[in-house]
Formats: structure tokens, C-alpha cells, sequence
């Protein structure tokens, strides 16, 4: 997608990797959406620093990040000798690894990376392996999420004006997103629609991310408290609801996202409003098998309590909002039941939430 | 109720009225509930001052510091010419009732005491009787809520989880509140019980005044981000839901209250969970026919935007969250429909909302 720098649209991905320089750059994210800065990264570790703080942030985005950071180690390697690149190879992969110890997806980036590296004979050979299967790791990300714009595009039908929860954006992927996807997709084609962003408290995702995307773009929106969304339903100002997943439970066909998409599914269905969920193959999970077993991170009461952006001088700052001897409790995801979901937006097509074709 | 100071409870009121040094003492909700400090109005032009900066909000609240304003300014006038003591008190009556130009409790609570000074032949005697009659609204102010606390009380059992939105607690009358008071009337009983507090944003009213509350009065409670209760329902965790209202139209048994309220109506609905309206008298509306016809504010975007707190160096500032570029929608109400609302608790009893009793 583009960005606007001095009035002028410039391309970026979330995520790219130069060559001759042996660079992995990343959008700051943590610095958006007041500052737009792209933060370079001349080794490995450098990377792992970079997806450990948050740098970049979004399960798609770190898995390439971890990609272009595996083979970045890779070529840093300077010797012939296969038993130390072995060597050199875990090393940099337990660094990637345990940047976030939760997070699936750099681990398998980099497991296929590795898989692929074994068909090379020589240190020469598997440094040009892992270039390649790192921008093709990418590439499949990116392609993946033109299939969901292209399958959802659709869905988005002129002078829509469409609600959307937290980001499920480019920053969250190498590029084009998947909740966004479709709407980058009818924007490309002349549709022109309008977008509320839910402010997406405590993290304010929406507010920040999913705007800040919005505007770059030049796509018409709005930024609504999270309380708003039931009274511009309730007085049919919103057409079609369309947010992104963290895991959806492929048996089940429920969906968990981030906190406050449940109340978000309940209040369409109260006004017939159609409820779709654009997802990656990645977020697929085929081993749970009731939805109640997802399970649901409780995160720091300071996210409740406080909230981050810029003051009046220009500095970042954090505030406290809440009375200072009060507490707060802090589920970071829900679950959505299939019941409630009109239909689930994969690169493979639009499928009702009990038919999700298994690979 | 009381406050605690240096660990001690102290009793205070949201308004009082000094006879001795005709002055009207107000706790300053600008500062809380960062700083608790109580501002002195020392003649009726700080206290409608105090009333139009918001030194003090909500409805009853105001009421009753115009009433003590209009007492104070009268007791300020040195002739005993009754014609000069007319136009002195018109000039009070303005200056208090310009002070919030939309809101009504002002104006209602000094007409009740200009229709009593009627009764007084000089000056002396009408000095009186609206000391007398500012001091009675204000103590009606209290009765009332305390009667809500009585036919509210049962609701509050043993072991309950309690989900509140906005402020209507003692901040926003003299004492007590609306839908905090069955809960203080339970607690002075003995019951224990939990109190989930919606933060509401954008103003945050339940994560900075509803909080403070129930903190200074020892009631086991927790905040939440608006995007949370729909996820505590589904698991089971909240049982009952309490909230005020700004505007009752009797006729049609809706209700109006701060935006998210319809939300949490539709959530608990779906959950089967059941769901009150506290209301003083002075609520009820016999004039809308159609809840449609309810004037919803638009608020300005600034406060979806931001947020204001205290900043880590203890410096009240504000924040802005949101994409520079990015505008908000903001509106500050919404309007829950009578299918939804399982009582309406008011001084005389809970009634069904299509039931309520016409005076």
C-alpha cells in the first residue's frame, strides 16, 4: 500500500528485506500513528530486538519479519565449514524464536525456511536458499491477502457504510491486510463506501492503526467509541460489519478476535446486519474442538487504566484515566459463536462458518 | 457519604451550603479522581461560574447547587427597597440559570424557591425563606435517592456481579445517587457483591467517578473497557445490570442515558441477565410521545480523539489516541427501547417501563 509523505503517496510494505545490504526494514509501529518512521535492521539480532519490543506487531508481519530475519542470520554466516552453519543456523533461529514466545507464526516461517535449506549442498548454496524461500514466504502472505480482497470485494457495495473492529490492516501483514482487504479491493475498483473504525479500547488499535491506514489511503472514515457502535445500528447507519480473527476453530466455526468483537456480533444480528470474518489459512486451528477451550489471555489492568498517544507538546505520553485505588480486569479476546457469523472470508472463497473446507 | 482522607472517613455531600459564611462548597469533579479538593463559591457569581466550567455535573447535582447559589446571591442583597430586591433577584436568576443554557434542573429548583419568596413581606423575611427553601430542595434531593436505595435494595444479592455504566452516583445528586444508592443500601445491610464499572468512554465517567466512588466507599469493584462486558456475560460473570438515565419519556417506557447503554441492554437480553433504571422524579418526561423524537447530542470529536488523565509525572494532560488525520463521530447518547428493560426503580417503587405512574 502507499503512505502520504508531504503530500505525496509512497509505497511500502509492512515488512521488507534488502539484499544487497543484508537489511530487514520494518514501518515503526510503535511510534504510529503519530510518527511515521521506518526502523532498519543491519543483523538478526537487531530483528528479534525489533519483534520482541513491538516494533512490528500483527501475526502475519512477524512470521515474514521472523522469514527475512532467518535468512539475514543465514547470510551473515562467513565460513564454508556445514558443521558450524548448522550451528550458526539454530542460533539464529532459538534468537528469532523466543522474540515472542507465544507467537506461532515466526516459528513457522522459519521451520519451512529450514526445511527448505536441506536441499543445498553448499554454505553458498543454503545462504541463496534462505533469500529465496524468506521472499517467497512473504510473497505468499501478500498473495493471500489479494485472494481475500478479491474474494470479499464484493461484499462492498457502493455508498456501504461498514464497521470494522480493531486492525486487522497492512501493518498487520507483509501488505493489504485481510479485514481491509475487501475494502482496499472495491476502493481499487471506484466503490466508494464509508468505514467506521471502532476505537478498539483498551489498545485503541482501531483509533490509531486501522485509521491512520484508512487515511493513507484516502478512504472515507470515522473513528467511533467502541459504546457508539449499537446506536448507529439501532438508527441504520451501518450496512455490513467486517473484522478480522486470531484463531478460528475450523470444527467449530467460531471465531476469537479481539475483546469486544462478541458485542459487535450481537448487535448485528439484533439488526440483521451482515457479520463477516476475513482470514488468513494461517489462522485456521483444526485441533479444538469446542470453542470454550480457546483459550483467553487476561492482560495487564494498566491498559484499562491508562491510555497512550501524543500531548499537547508533542510527546509521546501515557496518562492514567482511572481512579488511582481502583483495579481493572483485562480480556484481551472473545469468542464469536458460528450462529452469529454470516459468512468467514478466506483466500479460498466465502464459506458459512460450519463449512470451512479442511486442507 | 464519606471520603477517605489520610485512611480516615470523613462525610461529605456533593453540595453544601455555608449560612454562616453564605457560601456553597462543592467537591471539584474536574480534578477527581486524581485530587480530591473542595472548591468555595464565596458569592453567587463562582458558584454559577463553578456550575458552567463543570466544577460541578449531573442533573440533581446542579439542581441543587443553582438552588444554594440563588440563596446565597439573595442573602447578599444590603437595601431594604423591595423593588431594588426584585431586580437583584432576576439578576441572580440569570446569571445562575445562563450558566448550563440546555440544562433544566437550574431553572426548575430556583423557580420552586422564587414562587416561595412570594409568601415573605420584606426583605428579611424572603432572605429566609430562600435559605429555607434551597436548603429543602436540596434535602428532596437526598429523600428521593434514598428511597431509590430502599425499592432498589433486594435487587442486590449475596455474592452478585453487578455491571454499572456512566456515573449516576452521589457526584451526580447531593448524596447517594440513582443507580449506586440500591447499591450503598445493600452494603449498609451487609450484602456483599462485586461491581463491574464500564470505563464509558470517551469521558471515562465509570472508570474515573463511578470507581472513585465505590473505591471511597469500600465496595469491591473492578473497571472495564466498554468492549469487555459482552465476553463477562457469555462466561457467566455478571448477573445483574444498574444503570441511571438522563431523560424517561413515561408515555413510551424508553430511556435515554449516556451512549453504550443500549448496547449492554441488547447484551443482557441475550444472556437473560436482567437489566434496571434508577430515576429521581425529575426524569420523567410526559411530553415525548415517540422515543424517536429524543434529541441525541452530537458531541464534539475531540473527546473520541483523546483521553485525560494524569500523566507519570502527576501532571493532569491529555493525550490524543487517534490518527492526526482522523475525524470522530460522537454521539454522547442513545436510547434503549422499553422490551429491553426489565424495571425502572423510582423513589415510589420499580415499575415495568410501560407502567410507570403519571403524577
Amino acid at each position: 500500500m502507499h503512505v502520504l509523505i508531504g503530500g505525496h503517496k509512497q509505497a511500502f510494505r509492512t515488512v521488507t528485506y534488502d539484499p544487497k545490504r543484508n537489511q530487514v526494514r520494518l514501518i515503526d509501529q510503535r511510534l504510529l500513528p503519530h510518527t511515521f518512521q521506518i526502523h532498519t535492521c543491519s543483523d538478526f539480532r537487531a530483528t528479534a530486538l525489533a519483534i520482541q519490543n513491538m516494533t512490528v506487531r500483527g501475526a502475519g508481519a512477524i512470521g515474514a519479519t521472523a522469514a527475512y530475519g532467518f535468512a539475514q542470520g543465514i547470510q551473515s554466516f562467513e565460513s564454508r565449514d556445514l558443521d558450524l552453519f548448522e550451528a550458526h543456523v539454530n542460533h539464529v533461529f532459538e534468537t528469532l524464536a523466543t522474540a515472542r514466545p507465544t507467537a506461532v507464526d515466526p516459528v513457522n516461517a522459519m521451520q519451512r525456511i529450514q526445511h527448505a535449506l536441506i536441499s543445498g549442498k553448499t554454505v553458498t548454496d543454503k545462504k541463496v536458499i534462505a533469500r529465496k524461500e524468506a521472499e517467497r514466504f512473504a510473497g505468499e502472505n501478500i498473495a493471500e491477502c489479494q485472494r481475500i480482497g478479491a474474494v470479499g470485494r464484493n461484499l462492498i457495495r457502493e455508498g456501504m457504510r461498514v464497521l470494522t473492529h480493531c486492525n486487522a490492516g497492512w501493518l498487520a501483514f507483509v501488505d493489504y491486510g485481510t479485514a481491509t482487504a475487501p475494502l482496499y479491493a472495491a476502493q481499487a475498483d471506484g466503490v466508494s463506501f464509508h468505514v467506521y473504525c471502532d476505537e478498539t479500547r483498551p489498545r485503541c488499535q482501531g483509533a490509531s492503526l486501522t485509521a491512520w491506514e484508512l487515511y493513507q489511503q484516502g478512504v472515507s472514515h470515522e473513528i467511533i467509541a467502541d459504546n457508539a457502535a449499537g446506536h448507529l445500528m439501532q438508527r441504520g447507519e451501518i450496512d455490513l460489519v467486517l473484522v478480522g480473527s486470531d484463531r478460528v476453530p475450523g470444527r467449530t466455526g467460531a471465531v476469537a478476535n479481539k475483546i469486544g468483537t462478541y458485542t459487535k456480533a450481537v448487535l448485528a444480528r439484533r439488526h440483521n446486519i451482515p457479520f463477516y470474518v476475513a482470514i488468513p489459512h494461517s489462522t485456521l486451528d483444526w485441533e479444538i474442538t469446542d470453542f470454550r477451550d480457546i483459550p483467553i489471555e487476561e492482560r495487564s489492568p494498566d491498559e484499562v487504566l491508562g491510555a497512550w498517544g501524543v500531548d499537547d507538546q508533542g510527546k509521546h505520553n501515557r496518562v492514567r484515566i482511572a481512579n488511582p485505588g481502583s483495579s481493572a480486569r483485562n480480556p484481551g479476546f472473545d469468542v464469536t459463536p458460528p450462529e452469529l457469523i454470516t459468512g468467514i472470508i478466506t483466500p479460498d472463497g466465502i464459506f458459512e462458518p460450519g463449512n470451512l473446507p479442511r486442507p
